[in-house]
């Protein structure tokens, strides 16, 4: 598939806006979300006016839009990177990109800007293969195949839910490693994209991610927060989490999720040092989460993506809420979310 | 890891010698085989002298070695590609690196040639991750790390026990797909060692292998072949059904498969076209075998590799046994492979 053939109609490319000023950010992926629907939504305790180049066809989401959806005193919900959830939650289209506003395109080994976009669309649209490890990688990509072996009753594949894509430069670590890693680049452009299998568990990054809304829009969602969450990807949790659950899901409906391609490059942000001075409470809570999602089993009967968001809630609750305050606050975000997903899609 | 940190000591290269002439496929090898100890195994039905080049520590073993060892009339069990499986049995070295004899080193995108015994051993003595998946791939692969929730408890890994190489120019496909895209070839070097997820199902080929033998060898059984099973091993199919017991197995003990680097270079040997006149049986097989595997349950008081093979060997006999006498037959062949395994092991 190239991108000519790539329906941009279906797309809609969602940016958290944490920095006012986008010119250096959308001026780097200009050629590659030239003609793409964008929607920018502003971290609600931005300032700031937003600094926007012209030739985008862009649509910008604020504090103010984000209380007459969900009223004044839930706007905090969206604070910081879960602002990005805003538009996930008001995009009307198939497709959803999404980039942090502190990465550029990368380069691919032969020197070429990747277009992370199409790249990214291009793993929705071929299916997954998550129920059968294929060893010689994406079997739809191009001069690749299923191996010897593989069963032909699992080449058709599966609905691919979401498209995880990787970072040169500033690799996605946590505050501990980035901390005492400062020195520490990622260079290897592995260039290959893979269905993750089938009950693995995976930390899903929202620095470069893509998903079919229309398949599991609802199990994107906002959820964990840490209390001592900056404005640096090292501090936060809600992303991986939220990948936890969107893998859990998508397991359950019988959807596949990749990882690999495309590649963005991440420029440095905050100070990995400081970070160090805070605990990273994400430590503490991840190993509570892994035991609790590997034993997890979803009723037969949640068979819609809302429905399973709902009986996750439940089971976070009931088996996690007495460890931390955190879970318990996440199961009634997650309740929550359902509701505004519901009222927001279904009064369009 | 580096050349100089591996002890050679603890390797043993097998050969399955399916062509007489080992000169080439030697001389290639050489700088790479050099110091280690080669197991070489004559197919017992290759009628000609073997032609191996000077200046390599090499153990031959023919028809009538095996003889001694399973008795004259036992011998098939170790025919055609089977024959390296009697090499893993006579072994006494801690790990196993298995190549096939149509195999020469690859070139990675630099143009250097790969150490594919080096890559394999450094595989092999590092930890896998098959709990939690990296999207980094190998976090102990040199620059690379645990990403951004990856919960530290699992950081420390488990034992390897088996590492999967991968094919440049002709890759590893089945009978149907080579006879049907004999123009195929692959060039796609995916600079990547990862671990496969446990629980998860993949075709472990024996094309390009590596294995602790200490850990898991009884594991690695000659168990199921084809009624027209041929020289050529897209005909086969007794090494993807090994891997799969391996896997399982590996899975149950807590141990972890990775697959990647090294790649080796095949060659082509064998006609595709005349495959394609044989039905592919291993098609039918697979389709059976998936299920099987995938709700095997072993039993908690199987702790040790051998106990494992023989349960295995009992489910398949009752579960599969009726479906094909293949099965029956791979069964049978499981329980004697282990008595082999342990009279010949524990003579030693």
């Amino acid at each position: 598939m190239s991108l000519a053939e790539i329906n941009k109609n279906e797309v809609d490319i969602v940016i958290g806006a944490l920095n006012a000023d986008l010119t250096q950010f959308l001026t780097s992926w200009g050629p590659f979300f030239s003609g793409f629907h964008l929607i920018v939504v502003k971290d609600p305790e931005l300032k700031e006016e937003l600094n926007i180049p012209e030739g985008f066809d862009v649509d910008v989401y604020s504090k103010t839009d984000m209380e007459k959806v969900v009223g004044a005193s839930n706007s905090t919900m969206f604070s910081g990177y879960s602002c990005r959830y805003f538009g996930y939650l008001v995009s009307k289209k198939k497709y959803i990109v999404s980039i942090d506003d502190d990465c550029v395109p990368a380069k691919d080994p032969k020197g070429f800007l990747v277009d992370a976009v199409t790249q990214h669309v291009i793993n929705l649209e071929n299916p997954a293969t998550p129920l059968f490890f294929n060893t010689l990688y994406d079997p739809y990509c191009e001069g690749a195949d299923f191996v010897r072996g593989y069963p032909f009753s699992l080449r058709s594949g599966v609905p691919c839910a979401a498209s995880c894509g990787l970072w040169l430069n500033l690799a996605d670590l946590d505050a501990p490693t980035q901390a005492l890693k400062t020195e520490k680049r990622n260079t290897a452009y592995v260039d290959a994209v893979m269905t993750v299998p089938a009950k693995a568990m995976l930390p899903i990054s929202g620095i470069n991610i893509a998903f079919n809304r229309e398949l599991v829009g609802p199990a994107l969602v906002p959820a964990l927060r840490l209390a001592g969450e900056g404005k640096v990807r090292w501090e936060t949790l809600e992303d991986v989490w939220c990948g936890m659950c969107l893998k859990h899901i998508s397991d359950h409906l019988g959807y596949g999720v990749k990882t690999g391609l495309p590649y963005v490059w991440r420029n440095e942000r905050g100070d990995a040092v400081e970070s160090l001075r805070k605990k990273w409470e994400g430590m503490k809570l991840m190993e509570k989460s892994v035991p609790f999602f590997d034993s997890l089993k979803l009723p037969e009967t949640a068979l819609k993506v809302e429905d399973c968001v709902i009986e996750l809630a439940k089971a976070v609750k009931e088996q996690l809420g007495s460890d931390d305050p955190a879970f318990t606050q996440a199961a009634d975000a997650m309740v929550k979310w359902v509701q505004l997903w519901n009222s927001v899609n279904s009064s369009a």
